[in-house]
């Protein structure tokens, strides 16, 4: 069940004017952001913590160190709830009651799997072009050593919802002309200038793949 | 227990040098954010959302729809998990392996309580706040339907805490000087140009609350 908001735990009760049924859009949230919010339960508690990732199809691809106590969580099928979240403006009503955001919200349920040998290794490249798309040609190849210090979950998404809100201000009639001003803030993502490691990096050209990072993270905004 | 990374559930194990134990650190990473991703636990799955938030001293105050499943769900004491995660840079190193991001990490654990009457109201306001100081004053009051209309719920943190990672590119002596780049891309934020909701507020001026919001964030980077 990969359409997002089509269950009764994705269904959107509230406000469904923002719910959005279309997998282009849980996909444009996914590929636009840089970082999860990745839930889980553990002994009961709720537990999240923040995650970069990559995906392919209805797949997310979730990597940690094997000394990472999450990661062995994830590693052992924990169910899994992933939220991800991109703000774009404060909407600023005549009230606070009607003050908001713009914002896109994707929320994923699946169950996570364990990966080995040659899906693991296809995984741990898949995230660092995801990410960064055609670093791994430009870097140093992972070693044996690097992969095995390395847990692979892949997250299958059972159930998605989405939230895309961009209303504007909408005071109600009695709340205008009474001296009460409303606006929207936007709120910008950019990447400032790239710097260098070190003197071998600086006598080196920027490579390919950070500069389209670079021109498609400013161009977003 | 307010103090970071005390307690055998929040003390980091690996990389030890990334977690900080100050309260300054919590403090200045809720205040210097705009969202925060809530995990609790729905019949024995994780359920994960992100939110506005305000906080005073160690409690965070969240706020939305009586209408919402995840506010009732809050409203009926639910243990939660709050992470709040601030993206500072990626750090792009000679490997994959040891590429990463610069981030400022929050994690906080407490009960949800439900707030009424005057400690209601007075944490409605105080979020509004919280996110534009000075707001309230500038904004039409709340009504008492629209009070009625909102929950809101108090987060003690019994436990939280803290990663912060800023270190450099540090790349083995055995990949340097081999012909691969590696560098810091910062990853920026601002406010763009604020933009009135419709002619009244073209013909007012924009409120000190808006100039502050906008000067803050824009010099924040």
């Amino acid at each position: 069940m990969s359409q997002p908001g089509r269950t009764s735990r994705t269904e959107l009760k509230r406000l469904p004017y923002k719910a959005s049924f279309e997998t282009s859009d849980l996909h444009s949230i996914i590929d636009e952001n840089l970082v999860a919010h990745v839930g889980l339960v553990e002994d009961g508690q709720p537990l999240v913590i923040p995650m970069t990732y990559g995906r392919s199809e209805d797949t997310l691809f979730l990597h940690g160190s094997s000394g990472s106590r999450l990661m062995r969580l994830l590693a052992d099928n924990a169910r899994v709830c992933v939220s991800i979240v991109e703000l774009n403006a404060l909407k600023v009503a005549r009230s606070n009651f009607n003050s908001g955001m713009h914002y896109r919200s994707a929320v994923i349920f699946g169950e996570a799997r364990l990966l080995k040998d040659e899906e693991k290794l296809a995984a741990l490249d898949l995230i660092s072009d995801y990410l960064i798309p055609g670093r791994v040609a430009e870097a140093r190849r992972m070693t044996k050593k690097e992969a095995a210090a390395t847990i692979i979950v892949a997250v299958k998404r059972d159930e998605s919802s989405v939230k895309i809100s961009v209303n504007e201000v909408d005071d109600p009639d009695e709340d205008i002309g009474i001296g009460y001003w409303a606006g929207i803030l936007p709120l910008v993502r950019g990447v400032g200038a790239v710097i260098p490691a070190d003197s071998e990096s600086q006598s080196l050209d920027v490579p390919e793949s950070i500069k389209r990072f670079v021109e498609r993270h400013q161009a977003d905004h």
